[in-house]
């Protein structure tokens, strides 16, 4: 495995990289898999200055034990930087998570016992999947539009059920990864809808600050700063996209009674997160350097999407269609009904191309007319190529 | 909380603390009860030089995703360092964890439903007691003596229990918190009795290194090198001890069955460790750091053994008995039976002095005739005068 990046296989199907490992090296494959930032992309020089400058107090300080609950100056910036953002961070309390999938797997751990049903969107983010069948989640998947979680088939789906569900999970900013945005109407009617019901809403909201175009910043807004309602609504964010998430920073936002029990477990899972990687993150946020470089990553990204969707434009048959997102990672192919994905991942490996395939992102792991494309991790350089390359294998399975 | 030293309370009893914070504002205290190494202790000068001088390629993935098992390099750099202490590496498999109360969490999830019976030693390690009370197991406890783990009543208990064990956890060298080594003779003992139970052993290991006389440190082979037996051991180590609890880097080392579970949950608790603590620690062993850095722990640990045993002796009453500890961090009293720490533990907060009540390593929470002193967190300067008031508040409490 070590010859193929890791981190290319990371989100990939478990039968996908067995495919692929069969078929190739690993090596000079144009790899549009990993959703995570290039290497190339990260903030090495801002961290070294940081580093460069520590003082020894704060050295020492990052060999040792922290509070479980994290660092207290990162959980003050963390509030400091949720609050301009408008998010309720008095009535809530903030928990710092060796990642935000530690998050996802603490409020698992906290409400779920095997056979409660969960709810998500399909297609979801595999890395809750895998925590949610880990502790043996009945996983019943919504479809999802352009315009977020269908709010029908929720409606219906709720009803459906004998028992109420734990939770709603939902990646509504930039979805991983479908790449759309919800609409402030659809975030609203997804409020109401599970207003009373009991049922949490859990809100993943890792990709917030990936905006593409300033004025479209509003759409980010997440639900838990909507007014007004009646849902009890969870909060996470990453610092992966917006840092690194070779760090293993995360952190939840929850109320003081659902925080209380967080914590407890967050305690039996790894005591604390690593005082070095939480000191070097305050730092990044307290001496300013975060905002000039969310200013170059969204630049960037935006780049990126640009020539993924002039390639695309160029190069897919016509009856693919596909998103062009706001924000995030993430283009969303649909195939015709007929097709799948993996037909297609085995074909176009053949040439050295790679992606996620539709079923990777189903909970019941089936539906495969369609597949991801990231355009985070690849060098900028091989998007017209991987594309074309892709392109040729989906015609040659039309 | 934050004006307290949060190491500090990371280990005491729950009822302890709030004891602490309602009598004080946790400063200026000479404190006995953290389990872990002083800020003045820690390698700065050596990560700084690995910093300084760390390729860019690694800089860069120090920030990225790595594999779930573990950062490969450092992967090798253990199974090289186990191999070298005569570990069964080849037969077994290394999973890099999030301190090594990562592993003995995984290892709870793995086998451990709510009910199920484990065993501990009585004193055990409270980090571990937490993780075994989150999961809902029924902890029973089997005393130990100086020698170890005491083999008629682990047999009794073995006998008396419906169902089979799930598994047995112990720290068998430089016990946390009773300060104790096992003799050759008990471990082999141990070994004996559990073979053909299909009691696991989870051995942890996280003091290993920290002998004080090398020609002891032949006692510190770990069981899970023992030849010619029957038992299923899973071996955990830690870095806390060695490096920094800061970066928060474990290990566990198992046979390849209880491995592959054990790395799907961990992928579904955090997905992977931090690459760049993991990154830091590989070059701290390759570039041969880790061995000078022990030679320099051992001397200071072994003073300040010296110094901890030498005020006993100089202060404490009569009627109070303590180990001499061969390695690692903790001296344990045993007082008299119709006394109990937790009221000691208030005379001296008077005073300003602090430890670890006995009750707090109880599974029951219910022994408190004993208490912990640790002798690696305080300056060495106060050890003295915080013998000197705590034998004052015990002698007023006789």
């Amino acid at each position: 495995m070590e010859s193929l990046f890791s981190h290319m296989v990371n989100s990939m199907h478990a039968e996908d990289v067995k495919i692929l490992m069969k078929q190739s090296s690993g090596k000079n494959v144009i790899s549009f898999a990993g959703g995570m930032p290039n290497n190339d992309l990260f903030p090495v020089q801002q961290i070294d200055e940081i580093y460069g400058t520590l003082p020894l107090d704060l050295k020492k300080l990052s060999f040792q034990y922290g509070p479980t609950s994290g660092y207290p100056p990162l959980v003050r910036s963390i509030e400091k930087y949720l609050r301009k953002k408008g998010l309720p961070v008095d009535e809530n309390k903030t928990l710092v998570t060796t990642g935000s999938l530690q998050a996802i797997s603490i409020i698992t751990q906290e409400f779920v016992n095997k056979g409660d049903v969960i709810l998500t969107e399909n297609p979801c983010f595999v890395g809750a999947l895998t925590v949610f069948e880990t502790y043996g989640a009945d996983i019943q998947g919504i479809p999802i539009d352009e315009h977020g979680i269908k709010i029908d088939a929720l409606k219906k789906k709720i009803r459906s059920l004998d028992k109420t569900p734990k939770f709603l999970y939902v990646t509504p900013n930039y979805h991983n990864p479908a790449g759309i945005i919800y609409t402030p109407e659809r975030k609203k009617e997804l409020i109401e809808t599970l207003s009373g019901t009991g049922i949490i809403l859990l809100e993943d909201d890792a990709y917030n600050d990936l905006y593409f175009k300033v004025e479209e910043k509003y759409l980010t807004k997440p639900m838990i700063s909507y007014t007004s309602k009646d849902v009890e609504i969870i909060y996470t964010g990453s610092f992966s996209k917006i840092l690194g998430p070779g760090f293993r920073l995360g952190y939840m936002l929850a109320s003081p009674y659902i925080y209380e029990k967080a914590e407890n477990i967050k305690q039996a899972l790894d005591a604390c997160t690593s005082n070095l990687t939480q000191i070097l993150a305050n730092e990044f946020m307290e001496q300013g350097k975060l905002e000039p470089y969310l200013e170059f990553l969204r630049k960037e990204y935006s780049g990126r999407k640009e020539l993924i969707q002039n390639s695309l434009k160029k190069y897919m048959p016509e009856e693919i269609t596909w998103n062009e997102p706001k924000g995030g990672f993430y283009v969303w192919l649909d195939l015709p009904e007929r097709m799948n994905s993996t037909d297609i991942f085995k074909e176009s490996l053949k040439k050295g191309v790679v992606f996620v395939t539709g079923r990777t992102f189903d909970p019941k792991s089936t539906k495969d007319d369609c597949l991801r494309l990231s355009f985070s991790n690849m060098p900028k350089e091989d998007i017209e190529k991987g594309v074309e390359i892709l392109s040729d294998a989906i015609r040659k399975k039309m």
